[in-house]
């Protein structure tokens, strides 16, 4: 009843982005979204094509999946998805168990959904979709999300904003605007996720786009702008 | 008198490593170091090749030319060298002049000299250099900067180690194991600052060599690894 669908754990690695970026860390991959945006680097955790790599696991045995291994060799668990906040009672558990051996915990979720457990979070990212995905923000509940984080005191969230062009980019902007006291990141989005080989070149110059429009614009003097490291290493390969 | 010897200044651009890594910036330069470093990627700060462009400015004209070059379009200033804690007074009055504008300080020392102005600074990285610097590290002056630092209470200062090998590697552990409450960062070293063209798949290679070192080291699962973004963009080049 309480047990998490997941459909990857690996690690050690070092998160590549965001406002943890270049912390070692482990990975737990939970299955399910509500969302289903169109550039999805990680569309296996939704669309049926890893189904069978999808089990469900009690908090305990998760933990003990993460000891087995890799014990005393990383003191980070990033939960990434699909979406983590689909998941109530079990990830509160979960969350629990790691900070009782003194793991840090990181959660990225789109803001589609609130969870209470979102307060116990240690790096909570925060990660609305613009226009490309082909999603809608629920205004009202990420409103909700960053009000109640917020009036929760400790300053334990973030924003992060995928960009793939100027639309995506006004977005950006239109967050940042309307969550003002809320670090945001920017982070420029990979055209094309099943590409083999090295795409760091193509990646690197879409980091310098989003550079040069930052650089221009008064209006984003105070986000982060912060490429996606695992894939200038490792480009487009899963478990890394 | 208090006025500050300054080499370059320049931007907007986006600061490329380190603690606030993504931040849009300016740069202020200062000139003169008490080190040598072999690798240094700045050496044109203290070798004399750039002494044509050597200013002594009051705090207030930096101040004027950061504005003539961006006024309104940044929030955060970045002091670097050489080593900008060679300067006393001047640096503690330019500052206060920039606090003034609400524009965040960011300065990066390596722990040799102690300033009292290290308390005003908004980030402070302290970033002591490995073996293959050649430079000799003076631990008694290091130790009093972090006990400073930390009696002071807020946690402005964080550490940053270069590594290009294992000895440089050896040198980050100890200096982590000394300092172990201080968030530390690890950055690859860059082989050669003349290399001209794209440099970006050697300086990959290096952080994968860096990223993979930590991923299996359970002493240094709380460091942090970045590369130079900077450097991955717009490689060797000048005043970006």
């Amino acid at each position: 009843m309480s047990k998490l669908p997941v459909i990857e754990i690996f690690g050690p690695t070092i998160q590549g982005e965001g406002a943890v970026i270049g912390v070692k860390t482990m990975f737990v991959r939970t299955y399910g979204c509500d969302y289903r945006c169109s550039w999805c680097d990680s569309a296996f955790t939704w669309d049926g094509s890893a189904k069978d790599k999808l089990r469900l696991l009690e908090p305990e045995t998760i933990v003990e999946e993460l000891m087995a291994l890799a014990d005393g060799n990383f003191d980070s668990v990033t939960i990434s998805g699909g979406n983590p906040a689909l998941i109530g009672e079990g990830m509160k558990h979960f969350i629990d168990l790691l900070h009782r051996k003194s793991i840090q915990v990181a959660i990225e979720t789109q803001g589609s959904r609130w969870q209470d457990w979102f307060y116990d979070v240690d790096v909570l990212t925060i990660s609305p979709k613009p226009p490309s995905s082909g999603m809608k923000t629920d205004w009202d509940v990420l409103d909700h999300i960053l009000r109640n984080m917020k009036e929760h005191g400790r300053a334990t969230h973030n924003l992060k904003v995928v960009v793939f062009g100027e639309e995506d980019l006004e977005y950006a902007k239109s967050v940042h605007r309307r969550y003002e006291d809320v670090q945001l990141f920017l982070q420029p989005g990979n055209d094309d996720v099943k590409e083999a080989g090295d795409i760091s070149g193509r990646l690197l110059r879409r980091l310098e786009w989003l550079f040069n429009k930052v650089i221009a614009d008064p209006a984003l003097n105070r986000v982060r702008v912060l490429p996606q490291l695992h894939a200038l290493i490792w480009h487009n390969k899963q478990g890394k």
